[in-house]
């Protein structure tokens, strides 16, 4: 295969500077915008999750596919037009080469985000809540794509550790057994999104981000495939109780089963529910632990471009 | 490992023309041979499979283990021989170097056909059925490695979807977890083998074929581990009735669990059971289907060679 | 990334002689110096692994990390310090970048090990029994890393099959569907650490190590991805009982869970168990195991040395 379509990248002004200079940049999701909250809230969180990348010290790039080009660094009549019109497809990994054959527009996941980051260049990513190990895979083998896909792109993960709608037990094991290295910053237990913790102590608590910038670093310089995924918890305040979540989420999954709801549909349903149950607070929650995990994005960001200006190239 | 055993791969002539032309090819795997109908009727059917794949506008490659060499290409009397000869042990792509290194013979399965075609530059392979997650594995783990050859491998795979003997929505599952672009090709639903649908939707349907030559493209251009699966149902005239077939399914399941069949003669087991059960007409809707995916193979390849020969090269 | 940090790997001196000369070289791990037997009769058991395999042809390479360095080729007073410090903690190949970045100390487990091994171009390596799937993983998930390690270092792994606390049958069924190829040397049946089989049939049993040498090689030619994974079982004077080991075992799982261990702790804590049901049997076996493997492996690493010697360089 010598020969290939070359890939229809556009790059912000602002990022296709920060890249040239070796500035910090953050990739962003585009998913969050379409399939999270509501018009405009939704845009007016995605403007505040940008603020928060560069009050952390990096280039925000929000990636979306537009008419069959990938957008690296969408600006903010983009990112407008995206939040306002509805049925934007979502945009996985693998649906990516399909939206750009057909010259279509999609949001772009965790997933399929790391793939254009790495393309671009950018190295580091943010996000709330990853995908994981849904609960009941043990029977249904629903298992996000975020977690192969971190096996495969060269892009760090900031988080506040998986959607809490998950089972987060199962999706710590899935990420042990693929050998992705799993950091917390400024916390002894893996967090659940908008929760603090989630009961379940993490391998490594790191809260040096230059200790974390070497760790990234040598991950790759070892050949570690894929990226390494930085969890850190919300800040204390924002938080929501864990155990009046889970019983909101328990509750929530109830009636899903009995509405039927399953696949692909149960991610959105059960948020919704559980937001309904606990009256609007866990969508504030989601929306401040965007903004919190953003700005620790772009401190670590800025972390690994210092210790990669310091280094000595080697050819 | 700056040395190694140079590859015996052997090119049959026709093959060895297309490569160098750039014309396009599609790969085949001998197990269907030896692995699946009696003789003379797999003579004959791999004969009338490589003519589908011809009028399909390729060239067909059937592949082949041969006293210790990879065969791309088998000629009439390589397939009447290997079609003949009782006793051709079943190659997977993790038995191949064994194979190879003891100068034995063998028939390859999808996977192993995969890792030869690659290896010598053939993009498209078509077989009916692609393996999956079998019945029962929430319990068994019993997944074929076709699937994650598909991450390995970067060739298209043209199928009528997955035997129908397995759990199709768990194998549907697999596929989305570990990233694996997924195209219908006139069909709206995930094919089952020799009927039309398996009652699943398929995310991405694509009749044009240059925008699924376009895809493919994509695909490795953003870095895509593997391959793309792309599954075409079998002509209306020649399909099963899927609760027809599910019931025979469901029979030969007690049958085998009663016999104590388990592990890798299972799939053996099963397709003959259901044979019995239907009077003979599945065996002939899988050499339909065998006949009918070659072709659309065909077509296929040659617009994804249309596609290649239309692009500037990239240096 | 065109930068990064030199990595620190620190070859012995053998080790780096032997590497000049195309001589052959088992690498080893160190975790079981560290979490295995009580000192000192882990650092006698590590002295004879290393005998074992000079004896077998081959310079052995014990690695651990030592002081932010990885360290291949641990000379006697680094094992002896080692062996005799409590607390170091068992670094798996995730873990491997966070205790470099730290600066730390750490025992190696047989996927790390192969990481390193990989690094310093070392291609065998020896364990008496690698890591699998846990009983139960249907449920917890609960999969050593090992296994998917293999899919990723380009190293033959030489052991004694998996460790017999471990459910062998769904680890057979993983290897498989991650096509991980699996040869028995001197066997049948796939072998269960210190008993002669585990009552499981192996694919492919070769006793020739030539043959064995041009497997590896060809797994690699074939772009292969990972290693080959050779089991041979311990001599027939040092094994334990497959049923006698199979009762404490269970034994053993009965009191672990009314103990309420799981995770990370079980491995460690069901070895012990059963040592003590067998009045200390299984120690003894397991150091005599140990040995009797690598002496294999050193035996397999020689000829694969031979091998690669007799090769015309491919440029
Ligand atoms: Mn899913
Ligand atoms: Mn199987
Ligand atoms: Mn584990």
């Amino acid at each position: 295969m010598t020969t290939h379509t070359p890939l229809p990248i556009e790059l912000g002004e602002e990022v296709a500077a920060a890249l040239a200079a070796g500035d910090p940049i953050v990739a962003l999701e585009s998913n969050v915008i379409t399939h999270g909250l509501p018009y405009p809230d939704n845009a007016l969180t995605a403007r505040k999750v940008e603020d928060a990348v560069r009050a952390g010290g990096a280039v925000p790039a929000t990636i979306g596919i537009d008419a069959g080009r990938i957008i690296v660094g969408m600006d903010e009549r983009d990112i407008d037009r995206f939040a306002a019109t509805p049925g934007i497809p979502k945009v996985s990994s693998r649906d990516l080469p399909v939206i750009l054959a057909r010259g279509g527009t999609g949001a772009t996941t965790v997933a399929s985000s790391l793939v254009a980051a790495e393309l671009a260049g950018i190295t580091f990513f943010s996000s709330a809540g990853i995908g994981g190990v849904h609960r009941g895979a043990e029977t249904t083998m629903d298992i996000s794509s975020d977690l192969v896909q971190f096996t495969r792109s060269k892009v760090a993960v900031v988080c506040a550790g998986a959607k809490n709608i998950l089972d987060l037990k199962l999706t710590l094991e899935f990420l042990e057994t693929h050998c992705v290295p799993l950091i917390t910053y400024r916390a002894d237990d893996f967090p659940a999104f908008y929760c603090m913790s989630s009961g379940l102590r993490a391998p490594h608590r790191i809260d040096d981000e230059d200790v974390i910038a070497r760790t990234v670093d040598f991950h790759w310089s070892l050949g570690g495939a894929g990226g390494v995924v930085i969890a850190t918890p919300p800040r204390e305040e924002d938080a929501i109780d864990r155990d009046e979540a889970e019983a909101a989420i328990e509750q929530a999954l109830v009636t899903a089963r009995r509405d039927g709801v399953t696949g692909n549909a149960i991610t959105k349903y059960l948020m919704r529910a559980v937001d309904e149950l606990t009256g609007g607070r866990t969508a504030e929650a989601n929306m401040a632990v965007l903004i919190s995990t953003a700005e620790a994005g772009g401190r670590l960001a800025a972390a690994y471009a210092r210790h990669v200006r310091d280094l000595v190239p080697v050819p």
